[in-house]
C-alpha cells in the first residue's frame, strides 16, 4: 500500500467510527502534511482518493468535509443468487427491447441506461483524430483494414496489454463492431444450436440474447455481488452439463459490480483448461477501477488458450465509434472467419482515429477524469438511496463501473417499479432483465455513469416514493 | 429510346456489321452533327456512350476510333446453369478463405478480388465531409444515432430511393455494418437452423457462407447470365422445398452480372408472394449501371413486404467505411432486434460523414464517372480476354457491376488455374467458390473494377498462357 493510500484508509477509518462525522472538516492540507510528517502531494493524493470514493467532498475555497453518505447505513448486499441447478431455454429479448426502447427519450433520467454519460468522454480531442487520420487516409487501408483490423490499432492495444504486464501479440486480436460483437463472434465460434454454456446469474442480458439468437441453453451459475461467480458451483456444473463455454466478465460484473481477485481468476482459468471448455471474458469495464491499479483480466492467467477475452472502447473512450476487439486465443481463426463473414470489418475510419488517439498520448489522463467521476458519482448515489429509499434496501459497493445493483424489500415487484418510475421521467433497469427465468423481481440495476445534479437528486427521491408506496 | 441512344445504337450496329472496322476513325463530332442533323452536345453523348461501352477510345487531339475489342469474337455465355434439384448443405467456407486470404497481398494483380479499385472513390471530399461532421457531432448522437441509424442519413437514404420513384420511409430503414451484415440479419431474421434457402446459381458466396453459419440447407435454382434466375424452376423449388426465403441479386449479379428486367421482378415478387416466401435481395451493385438508368430493385414491386432489401455504399461510394442498411419490409422489427442484440449499431462518425456528403450533392457527379470508368474498364478485359485466351473462351456481358464470368473449355480446372495464377502474381476467383457442390469447374470471375495499365494487360495475357497450357 502507498503512502498517501494508508492515509486514506486512517482517514477512512476515523469516518466509519464516527471519530469524524458527516459536515466535518477535514485539517487542511498543510495541517495534515505537517502533523503526519508526509508531503503536501501525499495529503492531496490521500483526500483525492476518499473524494474519488464519496466520503469526503471539497468546498470551494473552504476545504474539504465529510460527506453525508460517507458512512451510509446502507446494508451491503451480501449473499449470492441461488439460481436453479437445471439448464434453461432463454427468452427474454421481450422484455429487455421494450424496457431499453422505453428509456431511449432522452427526457428520461437514466438510470436504467446501459451507458455512462457521453459528455465524459474527449470528443473534441478524438474529433481531432478522426479529422487528422481521415485526411492522411491511404485509400488502399479500405482493404488492409478490414478484418483482424488496423495494424497500428493493433499494436496500441497491445502496448496497452504490455503496460499491465500481459504478453499479446497485435496478430492476436480480432478488431471488431464493439465488445457485443467480439462476444457473439466467440460464442458463435464455440457453441452449436443445443448446447449449453455457463453464465452468472444475475447476468448481462447481452448474454442471454446471444444465447437465445444461437438457440443455446444457459445454466446459470451462482454469482456473488463482491467476487463474483461460485467456483464450486460452477465445477459441479461442468461436471453435470458439459457445456461448450462459460461467459461472464471478472472485473465489475454487469449488473453486480463484482470483482474477482487475482487468485480467483487464476483458479477459474485452472478449472475450465481442466475441462478442456472456452471461457468467454467480457471485460469492457476493467478499464473503470476506483483502487490503484487495473485489475487483470482472467485472459493474464490463460496458458492454454482457451480463454476468449473481449473489450472495447465504446465504455471508456469512443462511444458511437463502435470498435471494440476479441483475443480469442486458439480460436483466433475461427473468430476472424466468422467476423469475415458476418460484418467483414470495423470501419476503418473509426479504427484509425483510435489508433491515432492513443498514438498520441493522453488516454490516461483521460481515463484518471472519467474513473474520479464515476466514484464520485457512486458516492452520490450511495448516498441518495440511504436518503430516500425505504429501510430494509440493500445495495452492492462497487469498486468501478457505473451500475449500482439494488435489493428492495421481498415483496416489491421491480417490473411495477419500472413501469411507475417511467410514467414520472424515470427509467430503471429491473432485475428479471438479467435471468434467463426473469428472477431477481424485487431488484433493480441504477446507473451512476451521469454527472450528478438536482434533477438527479430529484429523480432519485421520486423513486424512493415509489418504493416506499409499492413496499 | 433518346436521340444519342438512337445515334449510338446505329454507330455500334456499323462495326458489328464491319462498316466501321477496327481502327477506323469516327467522323468528328462536327462532322457526324452536320451529316444526321443532330446537335454536337448530342453526338458528344453518343460518343461517350460507345466509350463507355468500350467500343470507341479517344486519342489525344486526333478523335475517336473502333476499338481492337469493340466486336470481340469471344461468344456470351447463353446457357442457364443446371443444379441439382435437391436442397445441400452447404461447406464452401475453407475454400473461399484460403482463396481470399492468398489474393489479399497488394503486389498481386486483383482479378480475383471482391473490390473494384479504391482510387476509383472520392476519397478527399469524404474525408472533407468526416472532419465536418466529426467537429460538429453533439456527444448525445453516441446514443441517439444507434440503431436503426442516423437520422439524417436514413432520410438521404429515403430520398434516393424517392429519385427513383420509390417510396421507402426513413423509418423503414436500419443501418448496418455493410450489406453483408444487412443481408445476414435479414437471413437470421426469417430461418431457423434446418431450414431451406433458395439461392442462385452460381451464387455470391457470402450467401452460401451465411447459410453455413446459420445451419442451413441451399436449394439452388437455374440462373441465367443475362437476366438471372430461373422463375419456372423456381416455382418448382418452392413447391417441392418450402423454403424460408429466396436471397438473391436482381441487379448485376454477382458473379454472372445478370440484370433482371423489370417484368421479371414484378413476376419473382408475387411469385413469393403467392408462396408467402421472403425475398432477401441483394442490391449492392444496383447504383453501377452502363445503361441510361438505374434498374429498380425488386423492392419496388413489394405489396406484401416480404421483400427484404439491402444495400450498401462500400461499393459505390465509402469502402471501409462499414455503411449499409436494410429495408426489410414486415420483419423491420426483427431486424432492428438482430441488430441491437448482434453488434448493436453502425459507426456513427461513419454515418455521419456519408449523410453529410450526400447532403452537399456530388454523389450522381460521382456515380456517372465511376460507371464510366467500370464500362470502359469492361470493355478493356473482354478485348484483352479476346486477344490473350483460347478459343473456345466464353464470357459474360454484363451491363453493370464490374466482374466478369468467364467459361472455359469444359476439362480446364480452374482451381488449377488459381493456383498456378497465383504463383506467377495473379488472382482470379475460380467457379468453385460460388457453389455449395463446389461446381463450375471450368469458369472465372475476373474483377475488371481496375483502372487498366500495362501491368494489367500483361497479366491477362499470362492468364491467358496458363489457360491455353492447362487446355
Amino acid at each position: 500500500m502507498k503512502r498517501y493510500e494508508a492515509l486514506a484508509e486512517e482517514i477512512a477509518q476515523s469516518i466509519r467510527t464516527d471519530v469524524l462525522k458527516t459536515g466535518d472538516r477535514l485539517p487542511s492540507v498543510r495541517q495534515a502534511g505537517a502533523s503526519r510528517g508526509v508531503s503536501a502531494s501525499t495529503v492531496f493524493q490521500a483526500y483525492y482518493l476518499l473524494e474519488a470514493r464519496g466520503l469526503i467532498r471539497a468546498r470551494e475555497r473552504s476545504g474539504y468535509y465529510v460527506m453525508a453518505g460517507a458512512k451510509p447505513h446502507l446494508p451491503e448486499l451480501e449473499n449470492a443468487s441461488r439460481p436453479t441447478a437445471e439448464s434453461t431455454p432463454v427468452d427474454v429479448s421481450e422484455l429487455v427491447f421494450d424496457i431499453l426502447e422505453s428509456a431511449k427519450n432522452r427526457e428520461v433520467v437514466p438510470f436504467g441506461s446501459a451507458f455512462p454519460s457521453p459528455l465524459l468522454f474527449p470528443f473534441a480531442r478524438l474529433a481531432r483524430s478522426m479529422a487528422a487520420s481521415i485526411q492522411a487516409m491511404d485509400p488502399w487501408s479500405t482493404v488492409d483494414d478490414l478484418t483482424p483490423g488496423h495494424a497500428g490499432l493493433r499494436r496500441q492495444i497491445a502496448l496497452r496489454y504490455l503496460a499491465d504486464g500481459m504478453h499479446v501479440h497485435p496478430d492476436d486480436i480480432v478488431v471488431t463492431n464493439g465488445a457485443l460483437e467480439a462476444l457473439n463472434l466467440c460464442l458463435h465460434a464455440v457453441a452449436r444450436p443445443g448446447d449449453c454454456v455457463v453464465i452468472e446469474s444475475p447476468t448481462f442480458y447481452g448474454a442471454l440474447q446471444a444465447l437465445e439468437g444461437l438457440g443455446l441453453k444457459a445454466i446459470q451459475v451462482a454469482t456473488h455481488p463482491r467476487d463474483g461467480m461460485d467456483l464450486g458451483q460452477l465445477a459441479l456444473a461442468l461436471e453435470r452439463h458439459r457445456p461448450r463455454a462459460c461467459w461472464l466478465m471478472t472485473n465489475f460484473q454487469n449488473p453486480l459490480g463484482s470483482l474477482m481477485s487475482d487468485e480467483k481468476k487464476q483458479a477459474l482459468v485452472a478449472l475450465l483448461a481442466q475441462h478442456e471448455v472456452a471461457l468467454i471474458e467480457d471485460d469492457v469495464y476493467g478499464e473503470l477501477y476506483f483502487g490503484s491499479r487495473r485489475p487483470l483480466p482472467a485472459k493474464a492467467f490463460d496458458k492454454t488458450g482457451l480463454v476468449m477475452h473481449c473489450s472495447s472502447f465504446s465504455k471508456c473512450l469512443a462511444p458511437g465509434y463502435r470498435v471494440g476487439w476479441a483475443v480469442p486465443g486458439r480460436f483466433r481463426r475461427d473468430v476472424a472467419r466468422l467476423k469475415l463473414t458476418s460484418t467483414l470489418s470495423a470501419s476503418v475510419p473509426s479504427q484509425a482515429a483510435i489508433a491515432d488517439y492513443l498514438s498520441k498520448g493522453g488516454y490516461d489522463r483521460h481515463l484518471r477524469q472519467l474513473r474520479h467521476a464515476l466514484s464520485v458519482q457512486q458516492g452520490e448515489m450511495i448516498r441518495a438511496v440511504v436518503k430516500h429509499f425505504p429501510p430494509g434496501t440493500r445495495a452492492t459497493r462497487p469498486q468501478g463501473g457505473y451500475f449500482l445493483w439494488i435489493e428492495l424489500a421481498q415483496h416489491v415487484d421491480a417490473l411495477d417499479i419500472q413501469r411507475i418510475a417511467l410514467a414520472q421521467g424515470i427509467s430503471v433497469a429491473p432485475g428479471p432483465m438479467f435471468s434467463a427465468e426473469r428472477k431477481f423481481r424485487n431488484c433493480l440495476r441504477l446507473n451512476y455513469g451521469h454527472p450528478w445534479d438536482a434533477r438527479t437528486e430529484a429523480a432519485m427521491a421520486t423513486l424512493g416514493r415509489i418504493i416506499s408506496m409499492a413496499g
